[in-house]
């Protein structure tokens, strides 16, 4: 069982659509379940409202329907204080800390890095937008310039992404031509994951 | 597996020291853990500061300590709204309601088992006082009149658990004699969960 962790040190980080998605790609590869922690309730909300491709589970349940999965996704509460993101790193196999890319995510992203040490975790930029801006690769740079571990892998901002909350379906499942770059930047995302376990 | 949760719909009910004594019976039975999800982790300083007999861990870490248990006890944040009991009830086998035996305690305790509706749960009157107060069993009365279920044994007051809580053991292996009828107490408790198990 791998144990992926989505955190955010801020709202509007795109946290549980990331959750989601990374889940979606593991379901074609393993029984994969969400234990949705968010006092929100994003995930779960989100699957009420359609179909997800794996089973969303309260975290309140979640010991009853862990057991026997190869993929468990947890979406965190959002703004985790920093003894809570060491204990969430404990408790998962890779915690993935997604991050908007300006100025202003810079500072407690760092802070956040500083907190967590050598803990197995990964940065994400998302929301980045389209080319020609180059604000993905500026923050990518300054958070490897800081020594902290980011994915190479990016996921761009799209419309897909609404619309699939709207209609309570992974991107993937959007029919519309803008959503196409949305799943592609998850499943290209997803693959890095499996190399960071070694799957590769 | 079998998961049993313990909350308090107030605080000052014994709920993490009922937590630790029903996974110290149980242990006795089976691999047992006891996840420790109230912030103030009374269970896992208790641990800290001695010894148990079963694996203590922090709620952000079940997850990955959670499988090949035989028993589980959940020992939940204080004060649960009334949709968080629900929830937690739908997430475990039997859920444990420590209440006082006070005239003040009984009126939430009937708005609680109202939310509750036909939840698998349980009233444990708790920090009973000694003969000749009939004051445990004018509660029990009271529960049950007002169709709560309610554990048959209940626990009486003891100097023993500060004792035990201060060595970080469970009143079982306290040497002080006072400590015995506390330990008799989870023990009978203990063999009525079963019970309810259908274990006997």
């Amino acid at each position: 069982m791998k144990i992926i962790t989505v955190t955010g040190y801020k709202g509007g980080v795109a946290k549980s659509t990331t959750a989601i998605h990374i889940a979606t790609y593991f379901s074609d590869r393993g029984k994969t379940i969400l234990v949705d922690g968010d006092p929100n309730r994003t995930a779960l909300s989100w699957a009420q409202r359609g179909k997800l491709p794996f089973t969303v589970a309260d975290e309140r349940q979640a010991m009853k329907v862990i057991s026997g999965n190869d993929y468990v996704l947890i979406d965190t509460p959002a703004r985790p204080n920093s003894n809570d993101l060491e204990e969430l790193a404990k408790g998962c196999d890779l915690l993935i800390l997604p991050t908007i890319p300006d100025v202003v995510s810079l500072e407690p992203m760092l802070q956040t890095a500083k907190d967590l040490g050598t803990a197995n975790y990964r940065a994400l930029i998302v929301i980045v937008p389209p080319a020609p801006s180059k604000e993905g690769a500026a923050m990518r740079k300054e958070l490897t310039d800081n020594g902290i571990p980011v994915f190479k892998n990016m996921i761009r901002r799209s419309v897909g992404f609404q619309k699939a909350a709207f209609d309570g379906i992974p991107v993937r499942d959007i029919s519309d031509s803008r959503a196409r770059n949305a799943w592609l930047d998850y499943q290209a995302l997803g693959n890095e994951i499996k190399g960071v376990f070694g799957d590769e």
